[in-house]
């Protein structure tokens, strides 16, 4: 039985070196990335058994992010077709004050068209838990009735349901975002949300803990996990509120650290630990991904333990 | 006034170095690669007074377009959109018997929506030569009808109009093909065909002087160039044939050679040469351009000409 | 059930880019590299559920072996350890008269410390075929002493048994090589084996044929490949001889050719097909893999068979 | 017409990677580099019509230069010269305390040959702007000369003339500078100087705005703007002072600050712009180049405002 | 005469780019790096006639070590062998909270065996200086005895001796390496120790005075310096107490900071300058060391002293 | 002793990677190349115990040549300057029929204004063999003269003096050439000619028989070698003729090979063996030049022997 199976769009992500231009750059750096796998690979990384399932075009694009994938443990359950791209997005790294880009050139993309039936329902089902995030239902109307589908088949067949709210502009709007996840929300165990899409997606309002409190009272989810990025993270569950800090980092690549966080969080639910637990392993996690170049978190436990026992920051030879 | 407007969609060409594989590269190179720019840059870097016309998305992406054309002398007269997006190709290079292999991700392409008003449909006018190949009018039917009327607007204002047939079986199959490029070839001056698809596209059958001799008397085309590989090109013009012989060459990068060859001819046929010697140039380019990595031929007129003089293939120092 | 179990070392190489050498290069390229996780790599590539088992320290190093035999889809039974290096090996491409050249180092590994207990012998004794090579028992007495316990094991289970001579003048001399082969060769059905070395090592005479007769008659095997670099191979099975020709290639690294073709040999044999269609799929898949950096194959079976068609070599768009 | 033409000496620049020395480098980055070059790529990028007008080799280093600033969109009016050689820098950029440092390798540059009757007078003439800098003089007797003609025809054609003082003291001593430059500035409209030069160079004393008011006092320049590195700049317009602080950047690559901020003011001055603005545009152009490898602001006018908006600094995706 | 003698294992050094993982990075930069060779490179560079011996590997690897260090002008005295490996280490770079981890793979090298007999003993002798490290005996048996041989012989010379504590965890306890370099320090002229090995190694109390106090008590060295990171460094001599305090760098790489501090150090004294001269070329030479990737110093006497004038960090041209 | 001193201009060697053109190429490889040091080198690392002497501007350029020699074993015995410039020349590979092209930016060097003063022309006059070539004269007046002392002083030391005529169409004329080398010639022993340059410069006529019987007449040569590219080499020495076949090569980079054969050649010489073995030393070096990046001959007097017992072009392990 698999612990943890996600499901959603993994890209191609082509980044030019250094503070490069893609207008100007002969070279881009070339490498796999998508919220959902990002989280299966660090719950794998973690000690989770972990798997990803999509749809993904049957060419050397759609086998590059399988292998990009597997490499780090995470099984992966995919659906060929000849059918549709291979979604990919440009990334340019900026300091301040010109920030990082993103370029999506993910329309078309094969996984928009993955219906249910065609996906590893049975696997859904007999995992411990299914994770996807909200970007999924934002790519296609086929995605957000596949996304309801499996997240109704998980509850009912007693997978536990994790959801990151994930709200991307360039996707949707924040009203249309809030009516399809609020849809959505019934049939998740777990909710993830960074404080500012509580704010301006789902139109939450008050403090963290208002937010936290406000949507588990209203959706009924076992746990709420906001996000605050440097300001920490803090958990809801079975009524009780936990805070993390964060730990501080000399952030090389911020792209993935929610997803690391969560993936990591996942890992410790899934291996029976307690919340405040899964959040500590979270943040440790999340901290390190942002020294790492990629969208995932290439760590081991032993790392994380390490950061948390405060042992990081010096050259240990 | 221009000497020479081409049309026609620029990519940007994703390849891995040496003989990686996309499948397991952490990297690309990163260029701009179009039939009809090529021949843009070529003609420019030869002497001509080029611009190229399309339609690009209005971002890095597009402008990455612009910047590697203009880089050449090549003037760009462009539509921005924030419609459709930059469509790409992906270039594995590999020896026998594997062989090169292109993975083309241009649907959806914002060139595929251009339409003849919103292009600089005057300027066309007003050149000494307008260009195109089969693959505009193959990419949608927006641009069938666009090629249709530049063609004909270009030979009405006394525009030569030039038409490589550049047959793409990803993009159409070739009755598709030949019954799109025959509605065309009355608005055609001067056509270029591989022997290859003169014969699987266009049904030709015989030696290849036969070939051009078919064309030229059915569409009474004012030039037929007819390419050979190895084996070289052959010309028919006003009822003369010229034979050229291929140049041998160490082969880096076999992309673009036949747009190497037409810029360079037309870049002397718009000086006032004759076919013989715009053959020459031709033969030439092209065989420079396949020790240059990359779509283009990044060629000056010297070393063309030194080329022709023999003088290659030394150190000189 | 797996299909293929393969035990052996899989070491590090790393390699200077071009012609560089290692005194005064500054970069080296990184990669896993190891005889009979190639064979499993080529095997899992062309269909086949493969896996490779060894023992490997506990570090960076050794996951690195790990994630770059994963990315391929080869599952990994790993004995994790604290005692024992990571081997590694330098690689020097040169062409004529420099040669290529390979410094291991590779002493005390951590599998030479691996004893049959702790591997997973009832996998091996579940699976349809075991593979390993000559080099395994030329590492370490243990291992010669493993490598007799897991193929007995395999084949007193009923798994079929598959065995490279590969032959390493660093490892050992002929003599001792024949010796310890030769104990071995009982537990063998299928032999592979390069002309030289059977000549050098196994003091055969005679022509291949001969060569594969007379190992067939006094070991009992059930197959007998004998590779002959360009003049391809030949295979003998149930008393008949099956020759295959070599494909041409043009050659960027041939380190692995031997081990991509017995991994495509066994993949095609597990799946039922006939040894002269097995002996067809190990050559395609030796000529692609001399066109790819690296040790292993990274081709897929449309590519074995196109190339099996005829197809390769021209640019496909 | 063209809004702006600038005059000078543009370079060929070599590097290091990271953070490595000359001495032991195996790799240098290449890339065309010149302070009136640069100031004529931001003034195009920001939506002027620039021109840059210079004496290059005739060879594939001078055509380098000018394929550099034609990606860009600048126009280039090129003397092309048997004569002379390619001017080069080597940069190799050092954090604290090491500091970056810069060889000129300038000696005997095309450049320095130019005189005036070779030059695009007419050009100049018929320019809405022409912008040199104190660099150019500095370099040779023929240099200073020219570059007096020029300022005197711009001024008598009613072009304005742009002037930024670039004091190096790697070509001239301050009171060789000081000398030559104030011959210039009656001829000057718009005159930038960094408060150092202006103490060091032309002895002016007393506070920024002091300086301002007396350098225009003295010389009559409509317009004074003195930059102050970290504390933003002051300009000096028909007797109003408009201050503007410097925008807080993580500097990836100082080179070339002060050409961005100028090609950024003038090309809001070109389109109309009041001085308060171009300053505005001048600051957050000169705040994006210093994350931006390379001599050049990579920017676009949409990314200049986004900063004046203070939207910069995150991810948008 | 040769001013420096200085002794140790040189390794091979492998790190991946950037903040790039071993597990997935498949590049490597490749540098030779030993903490005694560091020292003498950074005395050659200053000035100093400096030797470096050691035993290596007959091939291409050794060959390396010693063509990394031949480059910065230290002479190589070097005993050859076909026994042993080149020791590698491989580092990975890594902000906070990951820090820097080092994996020595140096198990085997040839080094280790080296006796003092196959030495060149005589040039010890001869010698201004000899220096070595706590490194050097921990690393076999042999070479304890090796270590104490060649300061006996040194110190029996006339020869001053210099001693780098440089505890290395992964090497030997604490415990082991304090009853190894108490029974060294009789020879010792010149020590140097990091505050933290000073107290968890050498079990010293109070304040860096003290502890130089106390060593210098008990031992008898002439000099004793304590290093303290960014709090600088203190030197104990003939009696009087010199503190310098650290020069802050923005560090790209620390590795070697101590040896460059060191190596600065004795080129001063060698030239017959005074210790608070020495120190402050030493801690110059540090902060200049952690400014360039690699573990040797590649620095001038030129630029170290533009340090110690507070010339540094701004760009000279 | 030194065995062999030799003097002439080093430059910094600048190259696009792969076919990659000056135009366009954002990167250059970089290497210290000069054909007299990179006689020094093949010597040196053959076992000549060799010396380079020159004039070099001290700055990171100059020590990176003292650099790129040293680290091969070349001891360095530089004069430094602050008057003239570092030579650099750019190279670009490119195959059939392109060619390679150089462009020299030598001019101003410092070695232009080197005199027999500054030289250390007590070395010269001790060693056992003094080497330059006909560049060295061809770079000014001044080296003209000097050249002249140095092969004078040599010759009446009973240094023996070798040259190369390494004919540069780039520097002077044939005419010019001729008559400053045969003013050179009297005090030549050893004297090495490209056959071409025998014709073309030296106005020799017939067979390169004659041709070096002819030389060695006129001017009483010792010892003249003719080097004929792919047909080999001959020797004329005390009136015996050797004749040399050239070794088969994959050639990846030429320049150097004449440097390359004519260091090995002397360093055989220096060593006391007679022309033939000589010969064949120099053809093997020259010949594993090729095979390798960069002007020097990254070679080792073992593979060199390899090549000769004809064990080269396989994979050894």
């Amino acid at each position: 039985m698999t612990d943890l199976v996600t499901f959603g769009e993994t890209m191609l992500r082509l980044s030019p070196p250094d503070g490069e231009r893609l207008e100007t750059t002969d070279d881009l750096e070339f490498r796999a990335a998508g919220a959902e796998s990002n989280v299966a690979v660090a719950a794998a990384r973690l000690g989770a058994d972990a798997a990803w399932t999509s749809k993904l075009p049957d060419s050397p694009l759609g086998r590059r992010v399988v292998s990009g994938l597997r490499r780090h443990g995470v099984e992966t359950d995919v659906v060929w077709t000849d059918e549709g791209r291979q979604g990919t997005y440009y990334l340019e790294h900026g300091g301040k004050p010109r920030g990082s880009s993103v370029i999506y050139d993910r329309e078309g993309a094969a996984v928009t068209t993955a219906e249910t039936d065609e996906l590893p329902v049975a696997r859904v089902r007999e995992a411990e838990a299914f994770h996807t995030s909200g970007i999924t239902p934002a790519l296609s109307e086929t995605l957000e009735a596949t996304t309801a589908d499996l997240l109704a088949a998980a509850r009912k067949a007693g997978t536990k349901t994790s959801f990151d709210v994930n709200y991307r502009s360039k996707l949707w709007s924040p009203e249309e975002a809030r009516e399809t996840l609020e849809s959505l929300f019934p049939d998740v165990d777990l909710l993830l949300v960074a404080e500012r899409d509580a704010r301006d997606v789902l139109a939450r309002e008050g403090d963290p803990e208002d937010i936290a409190a406000g949507l588990a009272d209203e959706f009924d989810f076992e746990t709420v996990v906001v996000t605050r990025g440097e300001e920490g993270a803090l958990a809801l569950h079975d009524g009780e509120t936990y805070e993390q800090p964060a730990i501080e980092t000399d952030t090389l690549d911020p792209i993935g650290t929610g997803d690391a966080f969560l993936g990591a969080f996942l890992s410790r639910r899934l291996a029976g630990e307690d919340v405040p637990t899964a959040l500590e392993y979270g943040s440790a996690t999340a901290a390190l991904k942002r020294t790492i170049p990629g969208d995932v978190a290439v760590v081991t436990r032993e790392e994380v333990e390490s950061v948390l026992a405060e042992e990081g920051g010096e050259i240990s030879r």
